[in-house]
């Protein structure tokens, strides 16, 4: 894998162009997420055809259910999906922190419970990556230990030393070479321990950087200090992650310091709740306003949905709780992102990202539904 | 609009071919239900790309949500739900009898609540007529009284006569030239009352005929007998549809008596849980030994879902509950109704239904699970 700097300076909004074994991904980029291998509600074919070049997939949801084992046997993660582009899959840490129940963490790693069924199991940073492996993404990501927030300096201090030994043993273990393997960036909030992290990281050597154990509650202010302390330690020629992040408001936000890649189940989610994102803000498509509305969610909107539907009939396929409504307004979110993160990079390759930040966020706040 | 006759004698499998405002259909041919406006999981196109000409809207569901009045202003149900093909909608008849809490049937109509919210209507021939106009499909249907099974001689005779007087008045207030009236022949089980009903309707004249009643409880024999009792009495020069009926053998049976139209919620119903038609019968996705199973649901079908996805990976999408996997079996198993009528109409093209017929129920008694 490779990684091209495009346009942007060493500080600021970045284009890139990333290589993997299944094809390029220009940056910035948004993935959404494919959790248990299909991104909810759409085909592959779907999440290709609105842009989409890169998605992720959740380790922790595959190895339980149906197991990578099986995955392997069957071709892999594309072949088994049907999605020929490149995959990042994470390392099951996030959803062992925020999903299972009884975790016990050891210096070997964590114990848990599966929330499907209650089995034990064990999670290594060895065993991370040979599930990784198994499915075979093109990005990989080393186990991390993803505290809670708000946590003390302390203990923010206990799992970003954690997360170093385990990225070391991680990247000791990683031996494939058409698989990337990135570091993750713990420290909590507090900007001594991420710049220590960072450094850390970077000594170690990763193919990339991804900043975690953000967007669990902290403000946006919080955030905002985490990149600004971050994003310039970080080697320029790296692809840079930020993970699980976020609003539309919060990419703008995050690209202006230099994010390459994203990934939220906003876009998806909120579609399948009815929550749909224009360009001039977002609606709640329950709304009885709609109800015998013509237009199209968003009359500058080209995606499959803007095109076809009214809102009185997305508003009325929502209430009677029709999958073809769950489908159409996740695709136009996805649509609404990927087209945002086009529209970003090619204002960055022109120079004016600054200019197209302002005036996306000023149409964005006419919406009728906060955040 | 016009039913033209392109093959088969006066009695057995017939070929034809109806001409409607939204374009043609090839008969026999199945419609998919399109209950509340989609068919259930699959976008218009998709529906379209499986070979489907015809779909049905069911009037009882339109009526209560969003309303025959909202749909009108929206440009009627084709602009609404984004599909450009011929729209059967039956009556609403069905639903009320079966759907709807507390009806009271008199000869002017049948009161009843809404199943969503309680709500009281009053459904007349002269309204479901009226509600059938707004909605603006290619053919529509009059009330008629649907008893439920078994029922006595003498109450399927109230039926059957409280359904000629409905079936006259809806043809008095029939005026749209664009729309074609279908007559429905009710009766039961009953051979003298079913012939009597086809009689009278054939005497007050309808662009097609259709047997009404059936698939609620009677054995196949029962409904083979009904067959054989009408099909020889309706005017060959009319479609004949065979309401809510059936399994692909069913299908079978019904063309090779001389039924052109078919509607069945089996296909997308069973797709949304996991029961799905192959060439050599049924299969569950659930099973087991699906769980590592690389080969595609039907070795001899060409769908999307066949071409792409594995058994292994459906059976994964089931089990977690996937929107995906809701759609990939729907479109499968629609795949199969559809290019069942195909062939079936090639074979009748080809002077060889009989043969056809045969090889076919040889090949579905292979599956797994019985009906």
């Amino acid at each position: 894998m490779a990684f091209e700097r495009l346009a942007g300076g060493p500080t600021g909004a970045r284009r890139g162009r990333l290589s993997t074994p299944h094809g390029t991904v220009e940056t910035p980029a948004f993935m959404p997420c494919a959790s248990v291998g299909a991104v909810k509600a759409l085909s592959p074919q779907e999440v290709r055809e609105v842009g989409v070049e890169l998605i992720l997939c959740n380790t922790y949801h595959l190895y339980l259910r149906p197991g990578h084992e099986p995955i392997r046997e069957l071709g892999g993660l594309h072949a088994f999906m049907g999605w020929q582009g490149p995959i990042l899959t994470d390392s099951g840490g996030f959803q062992v922190f925020s999903l299972a129940p009884l975790r016990k963490i050891t210096e070997d790693g964590v114990e848990f419970q599966s929330h499907l069924d209650g089995s034990r199991h064990f999670l290594s940073p060895e065993k991370a990556i040979t599930i990784q492996q198994a499915l075979g993404a093109d990005i990989i990501m080393p186990l991390d230990e993803c505290p809670p927030y708000p946590i003390s300096h302390d203990e923010a201090t206990d799992a970003l030393e954690r997360t170093l030994r385990w990225a070391e043993r991680s990247r000791d273990v990683h031996k494939e070479s058409d698989q990337i393997l990135f570091g993750i960036v713990q420290g909590g909030v507090f900007p001594d321990l991420r710049e220590r992290g960072v450094r850390e990281l970077v000594r170690l050597g990763f193919g990339g950087y991804a900043l975690g154990g953000l967007s669990v509650g902290e403000s946006k202010a919080e955030i905002e200090t985490v990149l600004r302390t971050t994003t310039p330690l970080l080697p320029a020629d790296r692809p840079r992650y930020l993970m699980g992040v976020g609003t539309p408001e919060d990419l703008l936000g995050a690209m202006a310091l230099g994010i390459d890649l994203f990934d939220c189940v906003m876009p998806t989610r909120h579609g399948r709740t009815g929550n749909l994102f224009t360009s001039t803000g977002r609606l709640n498509i329950k709304g009885a306003k709609f109800a015998r509305d013509p237009s199209p969610l968003d009359s500058s909107c080209q995606c499959y949905t803007c095109r076809h539907y009214s809102r009185a009939y997305l508003r009325h396929l929502f209430l009677a709780g029709e999958i073809l409504g769950l489908r159409l307004n996740t695709l136009h979110n996805l649509y609404f992102y990927s087209h945002l993160m086009q529209d970003a990079r090619r204002a960055i390759d022109e120079g004016r990202y600054d200019v197209f930040q302002a005036e996306v966020l000023s149409r964005l706040s006419g919406g009728d539904t906060a955040d």
